[in-house]
């Protein structure tokens, strides 16, 4: 029987220099990068130890934030509720059961002044997962950075804002695709001119691989994806060098460990490879693909989970071989609810043992060179570039998502992995094999049920307590911006500044930019 | 400054093929096996996932062993208490506080039988970890086989019975170092004639390490003390092919991940070339260095406990990439107690994991070819042949051990290691490092303290009803044979087979070949 990986690549037993790939002649630090972005990577600087949380309200949040830093993690990472990532208030009915319960509520910027409450935010780098309302949250991380007398141009961290990967697999989008590539362009554009040190966009791979992508899949529609924002915001007149420095990636770190390592090396060197080739970028960070991993969610098992440690701390391992800037460990529990501080510390403390103890931070590369790694890096890249290559005959990626393509490629990837698991051809361990008798429960964190009226009751003081009139000339000004082409965020910051919520900002710019539903599935 | 390995070779920051070596061009199942014993290793088998369990009374750990296979084990693992591998009864004065603490007790084969009670020995491997009294266990559990009906050409399994590990770290000895390496050349004799599947020794560098050896001393004093083992079982006139493949090895797999690595690919080509141009051994199977490997104990923290299950989890790995045969992994309450049967479970999966999720198994060797891993390999090789010059040129490793060579030098290692940890050089989470602020207790283990009482009426019972002149024969009998040349296993089998008890055989032995103590440190 062939054997493949778990994307499907079909490998020999063996690799030796007959049959594997004698790896490309770079060292870490030059083109084509596949080595890694950095000479001395992990000797300079390790990767950041950015744990993603947020639950219930801001406060309870911001003390949660403070604890990780206390215990040595070195950047924030935002988790916000299903509302505050849907661009409705807490108070709103859509919002109902939902308030604080996947992430922090967010709807105004007194939420997200206490959210970084005593956090200077030129002392940390905020990662915040938020992309259909990113524009407008991270007008109000802005202001508050702002309102600390911190400068734009210290400011570092990330926000997602990766819609493409919305409309391909996580499904949490408001406009239409193409109003909303304008939004990312715009912040995008935004950041190169006024706050040059931040991340505008994580283009993601991670919610494409998680709903059942192949590791193909998940570079190619992520690094598709990418050539649409260049393409984008070269056409606002900003040379590609102006603004590809800041463009980040965020990738699954998945079960097949060395598939993985490979995946991470290829993805480097496709980058480098298109900055190059297709968009003359000149600049060596422009042809530097820096990437956020996270361990792979979906192979948590409610089953047994302390098993989950284990698997994490593989994932992570491979996350670290393959060079990631940055680095989220899943919690133990992360099957059951968001974790507790104690599962959420024992992830934490999972990247510190691999930092601290392994050594595997010592060299570059260590697997570089290897017959298999090799290999198996120079055909995800081919078979990355033919992917990319189906979706340039499509139009792009705009296109290809607006034909529902890769949203039907990953579903049949994703069919034929639950058929495999199934069959018991694929083995987890505690769901289809090595089962445990007795259950065992584990504690599971709490959400505090009153932390939606709580918010509530902080929205209608605000909204009685706010300046009316400034409010609505605020709203007014995003309505207008938005039917010209002007860049929304001048806009976006003064309705933050004016105490507008995320609800009000989001209606005034669905009633411009329109709402998207999905086409049924082909 | 100069970075180095856990064991102190000098590395670079990054290898490729300036400055790395091409690998041997061997593949997996050729000489000198560098990359594996078997052309296809895990891909026709899997490691045997053996985990060490005794504790209490011989029924209370044929509870656990008949648990753990259920639930997966491949093979079996014993622990003996402090006594039994001293050679004392339960009921023996030197007992008293530590029978069944550390491992089961077993002072009679009326205690084997119970052990191994309702599990078939020739369905089982079994591996007994047992060194000073090996011979005579062994022969209890022979016995045991032999009353199940089951033919010993068809026993499989391993005791450990490296002496000169005793003298050069462990010290647990009772005889001179000469007459026992009599002893463990009567036992491989003996296996070469009449038990041909089981492996009559583990020669063990798990040990070596644990004391705070390096890498170079693990691999250069284990095979140093292979290579005596053979000379004196050579002498016995049995041709080196006829005992060589079933000469076992036991290393730990300990934090350098890569190092770790190497060190198993070197020892699979030292021993390689030893045997074949140092001892003329024609036939694949003694050339092929087969190993168990342990995840290092000692790397365990008795701080934050649950971070002992990410530890293990990625030495297993490494253990795994490195070719194991066999692995046993660390419970991750093993800095407190004997595990729990949860946290054994827990150990066992962590190797389930690694086989079932993350795609390890389907390549051999997958870091083969790497600049880096191929350069350490090398380098560890050149390092172990040159340590193994210095044994050569005292007389080898049995003068060595008397000399109290390998036994300063590892000391010297040792206080290194302390040093580094003391000055913060070398960082241990939960130790030197992130340390935690609360301490959450753990369950653990509980073991019966009735244990001692309940062996010591069994042999009450059992030195009333057994037939008092056959002992006094069949122990007369073990010590004529102890003071001729003549193999003492044919006598020991007779002493187990009229229920002797393990004290008693000792006793006899003792009074022929000597007892021994450790001369002042040098």
């Amino acid at each position: 029987m062939q054997r493949r990986t778990a994307s499907g690549i079909p490998v020999d037993r063996c690799y030796s220099p007959a049959n594997g790939s004698p790896g490309d002649s770079s060292v870490a630090g030059e083109a084509p990068y596949t080595r890694g972005i950095h000479p001395r990577m992990y000797l300079d600087r390790l990767w950041t130890m950015r744990q993603f949380a947020g639950f219930g309200t801001p406060s309870e949040t911001n003390q949660r934030f403070r604890y990780l830093l206390r215990q040595g993690q070195t950047g924030l990472s935002v988790a916000f509720d299903l509302p505050t990532l849907m661009g409705y208030d807490s108070d709103h009915e859509a919002a109902e059961g939902e308030v604080g319960k996947c992430g922090v509520a967010v709807s105004s910027l007194a939420d997200m002044e206490d959210l970084f409450d005593e956090i200077r935010l030129d002392a940390v780098t905020t990662s915040m997962t938020i992309t259909s309302s990113a524009a407008i949250l991270w007008a109000m991380y802005l202001v508050v950075a702002e309102r600390q007398g911190a400068d734009w141009a210290g400011l570092s961290g990330t926000i997602q804002n990766d819609i493409l990967k919305e409309y391909i697999a996580q499904k949490e989008y408001i406009y239409p695709p193409r109003p909303s590539m304008r939004l990312v362009a715009d912040t995008i554009e935004f950041a190169a001119r006024h706050v040059p040190r931040y991340n505008p966009i994580s283009i993601s791979g991670y919610h494409i691989r998680e709903a059942g992508a192949t590791a193909v899949q998940e570079l190619a529609y992520t690094l598709g994806a990418a050539i649409a924002y260049v393409e984008w915001t070269l056409r606002r007149g900003l040379p590609v060098d102006r603004f590809a420095p800041r463009l980040s990636f965020f990738f699954d770190s998945h079960n097949d460990f060395f598939e993985e390592i490979a995946k991470f090396r290829a993805a480097r060197r496709v980058w480098c490879r298109l900055m190059r080739d297709r968009f003359g970028a000149r600049e060596p960070r422009s042809l530097k693909l820096r990437f956020h991993a996270q361990t792979a969610g979906v192979s948590l098992t409610a089953q047994q989970p302390e098993v989950n440690l284990v698997r994490t701390a593989l994932q992570a391992l491979a996350a670290v071989l393959g060079g990631a800037q940055s680095l989220h460990t899943n919690a133990l529990d992360e099957a059951y609810a968001l974790p507790t501080a104690r599962a959420a510390l024992l992830a934490l403390r999972t990247q510190q043992v691999i930092a601290a103890e392994t050594g595997v931070t010592r060299e570059v590369d260590p697997c570089g060179g290897s017959y298999f790694v090799e290999r198996l890096t120079d055909e995800l890249e081919v078979r990355c570039f033919e992917e990319i290559g189906r979706l340039d005959e499509m139009g792009g990626m705009v296109a290809a998502v607006e034909s529902g393509y890769p949203q039907a490629e990953i579903a049949k990837s994703a069919y034929g992995q639950q058929r495999s698991v199934e069959e018991g051809e694929a083995k987890i361990v505690g769901v289809n094999a090595h089962l445990a008798k007795e259950h065992r429960p584990i504690e599971t964190l709490v959400i505090d049920e009153t932390a939606a009226r709580r918010q509530a009751a902080r929205l209608r003081e605000l909204r009685r307590s706010r300046d009316c009139a400034a409010v609505a000339r605020a709203l007014a000004s995003v309505r207008r911006a938005a039917s010209s082409t002007q860049n929304l965020m001048p806009p976006l910051l003064d309705a933050v500044r004016a105490y507008a919520t995320l609800g009000e900002i989001c209606d005034a710019l669905r009633a411009e930019l329109g709402v998207y539903s999905e086409r049924p599935a082909i």
